[in-house]
């Protein structure tokens, strides 16, 4: 399948790469070309092509193509859970509302809810996600039948499945589907036990694998943690050589000096979670800290249940947003670094170093961003548009691994997205016992 | 014209109505009916209406009928200052950027660009805006041509018009057409002499009139108010009776148990901004307070240039979210009390009682929320989907006075938005001499 976009402007994400006038070709799951279309004779004695058949030529119209938005830390199936119980603080909403649903979801379930979390995704321009939930092998086959990029974590801890399930999951996942991948991981410092948490420090040993976890979410879990082991989860984690081969952490609102010295110097990533850490009244993460120390930065939506809704470009307003109210700075944490988070960094913490940016040999992992809207002109500067003044309404086209899977308000991936909406009710009825 | 919408789910906004399936019915400019449509016998014998032909009847596929939001804080003409000036604080911004380029601005400027946030404003299902700008009799004229419902306020101030304009205006826009009203106000304290604000006073007093400002935006308008005069914004205006007939103040952040007292005995309005505080990294509202001390608080876009979009689902989200964080309470600010916020509230401020719920005899000022989208799924909460999880995407369609202005992503009320794009950028261009 070849693909040509043409009258486009493209933001590759490479560094230092302005935005140009230029075309893009697709073929197959990877982008051919990507430039100002106007050296074509020296692209085609480079790679020993021809003349091209185009499958689809698309006229971009002036929009913007861009490497699509990678979601750095989700709870998919979580959708059904979606305004189900609000405006409660994290632990007694995790007790009291959401373990006691998890317990009753089955593998169907998950695989039905995961589809339903893709569409969102799709509709904000985001293509790949970083998933941590129940059902692994169902959410992965969500995902390779919908065509969404999915890195999976595990969420290890004391109630759930046991090490070796990780295990056999890891080498399972990683080798299940181009679009999947697996790394481990454990849910918190608060859900699992020193003992298990060694365990794990002895399995990532074995594979010299990164991982990733929750990591002071609440002033309460770091205060406890510290309580428990005298060190914050950060600290905690590295004593017992969790980080020995990098990963991270999500959320990290309640990040100390030496914390971040310890990611800086580990590599580590912190995967930013503004909408959740908002609603659930968390916190706010100090991002600037977290740049000026060189750390690399992603950015997740966390579930929906959390959120309520999967939204990239409310997570990018809220990044620079909150940090700018955290610093008391209306310069803190620009536009262009926002969206370097949002792609380039989090592709970084997921391992997708192919799907980061646009340029040649790279995966095709491509939005278009609609100008023609009137919340985009006049086009003064078209990457502060995008972050401060962007939304869903902007996403015109959402290309996945080189397929178009979302256009024009139409889902390419899913016959019937009404059926998904009655299963997810269906679904939540019967986990509530409504 | 007469419209029938059924199949609807309808939230009235009026005092305690749930929300409830049945139909609306629109005669030209208001609301003919509006129930679950089993009595209908009812409805005929005690308005004597008989079998109605309508001229269009429209299949809501239960989607939500609610009262359009209203945009309670705008400076419309400022979207050709989006992305112009960005990460910068409020005063530097704008000394060094934004009063430069409006001392070019022309009437047909002003007329233009009123124009383009009309249609952003649309998208957005806001059917009314709480505008303060330049050239106000042009404003006036693109609320009209468009449909759009406009209350102005004036921006009095020492640089600008003198007082007998404001006058002059307040006669002439009251009386120009049904979708325009117009009131006094003043830009801010520290754009005013003392001399300027008794002047208004007394001519407030002639005319029984509220008066809105700018007020306790920032920290340092606040202090230097206390600097000049010994009191903060709100009780210095107070103190020159500007508050004898009602009006409030925009921002609001920087407010005193004794300013929220103030407001409280008489009755004023606060008017929220977060997406704006938060881009300038001005602060955060006491809403919490504001709601317990009974206060009417609606909820405003500001201009596009600091904010940078005018997106009331943004608006909605921040409003609530920063309450939490402010209050590190996730229950802070219920999202049922947000949408009354976005409605009800913002109407009684701008004196739009008409307008502000869905009954029979108001204004047809509706909007229809789309609920067959994946962010809107699964239907636990339906309000708190909207508050929580909606977004422009989620517009389906907005009427104002009767008209439907925009469906489905197109407008109907402009027949070519790409010339209003165009001329967006053609003003930016010669006003910042690019």
């Amino acid at each position: 399948m070849k693909i040509r976009f043409y009258n486009a402007r493209i933001l590759t994400m490479t560094e230092g790469s302005p935005l140009f006038e230029g075309e893009l070709w697709v073929e197959d799951d990877r982008i051919l070309y990507v430039g100002d279309g106007k050296d074509l004779d020296g692209f085609y004695r480079r790679t020993g092509k021809e003349c091209i058949a185009w499958d689809q030529e698309i006229d971009c119209a002036g929009n913007v193509l861009m490497p699509g938005f990678k979601d750095a830390h989700t709870h998919s199936a979580m959708v059904a859970m979606r305004s189900f119980a609000d405006d409660m603080p994290l632990q007694e909403w995790l007790n009291t509302k959401i373990f006691p649903l998890e317990a009753k979801m089955t593998d169907q379930d998950n695989y039905d809810l995961t589809q339903l979390a893709i569409l969102e995704y799709l509709t904000s321009g985001i293509t790949a996600i970083f998933d941590m939930y129940l059902s692994p092998k169902d959410i992965a086959r969500a995902c390779i039948d919908m065509g969404m990029r999915c890195v999976q974590v595990s969420g290890l801890n004391k109630f759930g499945p046991a090490l070796e399930v990780m295990e056999e999951r890891f080498h399972q996942l990683n080798a299940m589907h181009p679009l999947v991948s697996y790394f481990m991981g454990v849910h918190a410092e608060y859900t699992c036990s020193k003992e298990l948490l060694e365990d794990v420090s002895a399995l990532i040993h074995k594979y010299k694998a990164p991982v990733f976890s929750h990591l002071s979410e609440t002033k309460t879990e770091t205060e406890e943690c510290i309580a428990r082991y005298g060190m914050t989860p950060p600290q905690f984690f590295d004593s017992l050589g969790l980080f020995d081969y990098g990963g991270g952490g999500y959320h990290c609102v309640y990040f100390t000096e030496e914390d971040m010295d310890l990611f800086a110097k580990k590599g580590l990533s912190v995967i930013t979670n503004p909408g959740s850490n908002t609603k659930l009244a968390s916190g706010i993460a100090p991002i600037t800290r977290f740049l000026e120390k060189g750390i690399n930065v992603g950015i997740g939506t966390d579930g929906a249940s959390s959120n309520n809704c999967l939204d990239m470009f409310r997570e990018m307003f809220l990044t620079t947003g909150l940090a700018k109210l955290h610093d008391n700075d209306a310069s803190a944490v620009d536009a262009d670094e926002v969206l370097r988070m949002a792609t380039v960094n989090g592709a970084k913490a997921m391992g997708l170093t192919d799907c980061d940016v646009l340029a040649e040999g790279k995966k095709a992992d491509i939005i278009m961003i609609d100008l023609h809207q009137p919340n985009m002109q006049p086009l003064n500067n078209i990457t502060k548009n995008i972050v401060y003044s962007g939304s869903k309404q902007n996403v015109k086209l959402t290309m996945i691994d080189g397929k178009i899977l979302y256009r024009d308000g139409k889902f390419l991936c899913c016959e019937d997205p009404e059926a998904l909406y009655a299963k997810a009710n269906e679904i939540i009825a019967r986990l509530s016992g409504r």
